[in-house]
């Protein structure tokens, strides 16, 4: 994992084998970063996407087998309590021309992540929702 | 609908049954946003989606039931005239793990919708293009 | 091809026929960008993407026909030596609602092209990497 910060705009250079959200709460760490929008792309291997279900409250989670090419990565990092959190979707390409996404639940990079997290001067939470029951943004 | 902005980037935070376009477009007015990019993600409902025709210049549309991941919304805000345009494209995974996607007509928020917009220092507007009949940014 | 700068964030409107790659790259000499995040949508025609494969450490191609919608472009701006290098990923809608998408090898703007060039205070490189043998970023 390699960083390189202006300040306001953080490239987020990860390797083969390193881990997508682990790596990012890593850097909001060592920023300091009360908040920010997240954007990448890349090649993850071994992505566990999500799918929100509303009658049971939970994610329908699938996991790739094999090399995924990450063709759009979005999401934030936002504070619950003292611990950052990360929220990712991702929109994935197989090697038949398919494209698949969801929620990101994890995923290590297969060969290159690009990421670019752009730091909020505002500081940005989340709580949870009872409706839903999930970690929403406040 | 909930804003975090410093005066800059803004973390637009809406609830289930707010409108997209609309929500952005009042808070392109109340933040007086001369020109920006938008990223976000959430999961929608009832959002419709066009293909533009070349043929006869006009959006085929689609209109998605159910509940749809959000996967990457993008796109920005322009002036056409003194109305605030917001033109948006989204990615939206369906609980099958299929994708599908277009240009955002309308939609609501299903779960929440957790939007940056990032304003530019440049006024960024629209203006007619007679070749294709849309609004295109000049 | 026309570019509104604020000095930090670059909206690119790229119009019929223009190329996606070569536009950028113009756009970083000009305006002397030491890197960038980089996002956009539009609409593409004669769309070439890959797919990374790693046995043979090279991209799968395929071509796409006709006027695909340009649904989420995401990549960044870094420099090889004294060249600028663009990586773009992209998701792109097909007319009948499917999608595909994969690293974006090539691309001309089909109907317009609405691309934001967000400048990093750093300089971002790039080198060979030798076990896939691919330019990634340092």
């Amino acid at each position: 994992m390699k960083m390189h910060s202006d300040g306001i705009v953080t490239a987020l250079v990860l390797e083969k084998g390193e881990p997508v959200h682990e790596s990012i709460i890593r850097a909001s760490r060592e920023l300091e970063i009360p908040g920010a929008f997240v954007t990448g792309i890349g090649a993850l291997k071994e992505a566990c996407i999500g799918y929100f279900q509303l009658e049971s409250k939970s994610y329908k989670e699938v996991t790739l087998e094999g090399l995924a090419e990450l063709l759009a990565l979005n999401g934030d990092i936002t504070w619950k309590g003292d611990e950052p959190f990360v929220h990712l979707h991702a929109v994935l390409g197989l090697e038949d021309g398919s494209v698949t996404g969801g929620h990101l639940v994890r995923a290590v990079i297969g060969v290159t992540g690009e990421i670019f997290i752009h730091k909020t001067g505002k500081r940005l939470e989340r709580a949870i929702n009872e409706e839903f029951g999930l970690m929403l943004m406040t």
